[in-house]
């Protein structure tokens, strides 16, 4: 049913955003296996499962169990775990699929269908109306089982938004628990997202998921522009991997979500699990870690100008919205660099156990950063410099 | 003096979003060589400065002439090199910097001070009084030079917002030509980026530039919710390059903007020469390009899923919304997998000249799948299963 018959009534959206309490649906079983480098085997698969539920992951989805008979077996292995995630299958909205999806033990079907004019008549080649038909026998089927049950449109954004909100509407109406809006070709953008989530909050009373892939840089920023519009549930990969260059990465959202919700996300993911995830993600797929990645990136909390280290070291807040120490990581003062400055360098005299003052250490300190001018330095170059230095004194 | 004396009149920021009339601060050579592992002899920072001037960059900024001795020479040596890209310098807002970089050849100067209460606290420890005296005396000082002059704050999304619209509204009286909001420690969400840009495009009446730290994934987000709501210059650095993890990379910067202005995209930035640069930037700085980074990253338009191959194959469009060619990149259909479909197999078929009719290509597709269950498949595994099966037929 719709949330208001009544068209004067408070409107659901401006009361309620979900940053405060939002679910993630971990996707690197589904998804993320759409990634090119992907080939996960039983045994990882299960201990790629495992560590998401450990890390507190609210849903599992996995590859459609017709997508291969392997496929199907590891649905049914994971099922059989007994895991605190729920788990999920993906599977395309069709009959023959919802009745293998239906026999392997999951908790729940998520039903994705392509309602755009490209997918329309380039992909499956069905109106909306067949679309509609489709959906309600799969949903009624999976209900009957006693499954939860998703349907999302595919290239929700190239979608006509009539057809859209027609087809969530009837699919709300008998009783299905989400319906999906998906950017599968990676085009949105936040403003635009906030708007499709908030007419569709007024048109269906059952909560929102969204997917979003990442090709024009935006997957996390569209992620939280559809939680404040009021969508609950976010899909995630570990890394982001999917087809292409994926989707929303499960780091970067977290590192998100703690800057806006910091109690909710701390009291229900285990963050300091996410750098051994990625970890084992990152070798299962052969990729390395992106230099730049939030959080566990080798330079998330390097800090290198002189400005910034010397505030850092007076209170950290001032160059970081995010605490290393809630993801188990340390931060990093950069000071063997000609950008450095005096405050970074008494530090670092200071960790030695020298005796320098203010003066001393301000001399010092040209001396290093015209050393810096002719060539990178390392750790060891620079405490040398220092050592030396105190030594001619 | 501010845009309009009629509070009743329109709003400027309701008809003026700059998302086809933006421009691009290319700070690879100032905030990039804040990154943990930078370090730009004068013969790269010339080679990397020239890339981005053939790229189309409009402004090129320098890391300030008063970090270090060689900062300065490297500074005058890049502004006797005649781009078409102007040079700008970066400097706190004190007039001893001031003198010196009026001194080196720069088309612009770009001012920055901290305003949060974090930074105004724990770096610099000046009150708003101060800062506004100190900001009025570098802009007067640089005008009267005859160069351009950004006055941009420091950690703006954690400043009063009173504070910021009163000195922003005090420079831009004085005659600044651009002023700055920097999201220094990336903690910004695009819908507040939206309103507090919004806010000052009331209240100033020359640009707006923005500066966005990606610590929580938002950077592009954020450039592009600023951009609607009429800001006109977007800081960017190759592969985001800069403190911590870095800001609004270019490349990714330009995958959004192509899908919202592709004509004003194309016809300023040479896109084919972005590879070039990201992988001369890479090489510099010692690191891997990342796998999932936008357009250039090894994936990012390979097409696994047999339902999304399939309509590929029919119509890029279906699920790309970047076109390769633009960027001069290709697209890959992956074939060799257990997720693969008839339809790439079939594709795969053609390309090898071999005539297998539809149903002969479905019954080697299962094949192929039952293989892609057990291992990882290459290219040349599942072509010489293709080859086996016609020989055999």
């Amino acid at each position: 049913m719709s949330v208001s018959s009544n068209p004067y009534a408070p409107n659901a959206s401006d009361l309620v955003s979900n940053v405060r309490d939002f679910k993630i649906i971990e996707s690197t079983l589904r998804e993320g296996e759409q990634f090119a480098n992907a080939f996960f085997d039983t045994e990882k698969k299960i201990e790629i499962a495992k560590a998401l539920d450990e890390f507190g992951a609210d849903y599992i989805e996995l590859t459609s169990p017709v997508a291969s008979e392997q496929s199907r077996k590891d649905c049914e292995a994971i099922c059989k775990l007994g895991l605190k995630s729920k788990i999920l299958t993906h599977i395309r909205c069709h009959m023959d699929d919802a009745k293998v999806a239906v026999e392997t033990g999951v908790d729940g079907v998520d039903v994705v269908i392509g309602t755009s004019k490209f997918l329309r008549q380039y992909s499956h080649g069905k109106d909306m109306n067949y679309i509609a038909k489709a959906a309600v026998d799969v949903i009624e089927f999976v209900k009957s089982k006693g499954l939860e049950i998703r349907f999302s449109s595919e290239d929700s954004f190239r979608s006509d938004i009539v057809d859209l909100l027609n087809i969530y509407k009837t699919v709300d109406q008998i009783g299905v628990n989400r319906v999906g809006i998906a950017d599968t070709v990676g085009c949105a953008n936040p403003r635009q997202v906030y708007e499709l989530v908030r007419s569709l909050k007024n048109v269906v009373s059952c909560d929102i998921e969204c997917h979003f892939h990442d090709d024009t840089g935006c997957a996390i920023g569209n992620a939280y522009s559809a939680l404040e519009a009021g969508a609950r549930l976010i899909d995630t990969c570990v890394l982001g991997i999917g087809e292409r260059n994926g989707i929303v990465p499960l780091g970067g959202f977290m590192a998100r979500m703690i800057v806006s919700a910091p109690d909710y996300v701390k009291s229900k993911y285990n963050l300091k699990k996410l750098r051994d995830i990625e970890t084992l993600v990152a070798e299962a797929v052969e990729v390395n870690l992106p230099f730049n990645n939030p959080v566990t990136g080798f330079c998330a909390f390097t800090h290198k100008a002189g400005i910034h280290a010397k505030a850092i070291l007076a209170n950290p807040s001032t160059y970081e919205i995010l605490k290393p120490e809630d993801f188990g990581i340390s931060r990093y003062i950069h000071f063997a660099n000609r950008l450095t400055g005096w405050n970074a360098i008494k530090s670092r005299v200071e960790q030695l156990n020298l005796p320098l003052d203010d003066n001393q250490i301000k001399e010092l300190t040209i001396k290093i950063k015209q050393m810096g001018d002719i060539r990178p330095l390392g750790i060891d170059d620079v405490d040398s410099v220092i050592k030396q230095f105190h030594a001619d004194l």
